[in-house]
């Protein structure tokens, strides 16, 4: 089903993989139109009109509303396309599977984005091994966090069944393994990787599976 | 009325004062018990039993569930104790809503926070000046974004009711403040902070009403 869904994407862009994935979870097919972050055509007035904070990824609804934020596209995504659920139904569900996408959302990925590499390196002059110590610092920290909280899970993050915290915990773990993390201490998180990676969901939405994706992308 | 609800609370930490706010909204008391992050209390044994990740806000149920995250125990205040909503009811407006929390609170605040602005200073040796533009370089690039985005504005950041957004809203203003930003650029968001000045949930959330406030605290 199209549902008349548009996705601006960028194929590394964790955010943009996190809202893939969802889609795919939900049976919905969207048309992914490429925003190139190294050529800079996020701040391009082009895209700049769609999405004033120039951030993939945006939904843009069949009538042409505007959605950003990739937790908020899917909690939407959740709201309005019912089954299956990315979110259990009762409030202490739902709170515990935000808080596990949270700590992703918020505690790790907004040190390791691209806008915020950028400033370390031409700002502030940081070394690349530096830049690599910061990003393998965070998404260790926060992987810890999250192996810490995975609290009610089964196969998945939180029962037998993917949902939110899955779709934000796999592009993470992709960007971990990018980033030459060790994820031994990370068992769980480990495990629940490759249960992911085992659906047609997560398989479509890797970053090599994408449009934009340059040849020989792993 | 008090459920037993307990707060864990840093007096500045901007996530434990928008949990504080929407517990006001709510108007649900908590008892508050600081964690001087200053100390490393946060890091201590004792609150590393409550919260693994050494985060603030906790805040802990009458059965002695431990909820973490600020945007997901807003959500749970929300899902568990109905009126008055934080969120509206419809899947566009929750959509709307929650990416103007996220901004704040994915763009913006984890670059800032305590924990953020000691690596910068003690791991990369950034100096006084240079921090001070980072913290206001994310600060003014995401207000910029909120401001944009509050298409749906009235007296608060969605229509005539304080939300979500305002909630994560007042706090990083107040932050702003603290570091020497220019709101100038940004009069709806300026606007909106004054409207929630004028309520008691927010007067009372404030970082220096709280116990843990050292004297002279503004």
């Amino acid at each position: 089903m199209s549902n008349g869904l548009t996705l601006y994407s960028y194929f590394r862009s964790s955010a943009s993989y996190r809202v893939r994935i969802a889609l795919g979870l939900k049976g919905l097919a969207a048309e992914i139109i490429p925003v190139n972050l190294l050529k800079g055509e996020h701040n391009a007035p082009a895209y700049r009109a769609v999405n004033a904070q120039g951030l993939v990824p945006s939904l843009v609804l069949k009538d042409g509303t505007v959605l950003t934020q990739s937790l908020a596209i899917m909690e939407y995504l959740d709201d309005a396309f019912h089954a299956p659920a990315l979110l259990p139904k009762d409030a202490l569900g739902k709170a515990r599977m935000r808080a596990l996408a949270q700590i992703i959302a918020c505690d790790i990925a907004p040190l390791g984005n691209s806008g915020t590499q950028a400033y370390l390196t031409e700002v502030l002059g940081v070394s690349e091994p530096q830049k690599l110590a910061w990003l393998r610092h965070w998404i260790c920290k926060g992987l810890a966090a999250f192996e810490a909280q995975l609290t009610h899970a089964g196969e998945f993050c939180m029962g037998d069944a993917p949902g939110m915290a899955d779709c934000c915990l796999v592009p993470q773990v992709y960007n971990a393994r990018r980033f030459g993390c060790d994820l031994s201490p990370f068992p769980t998180i480990v495990r629940i990787d490759e249960a992911c990676a085992g659906l047609k969901a997560f398989q479509n939405a890797h970053p090599a599976r994408q449009p934009d994706a340059p040849e020989g992308t792993v």
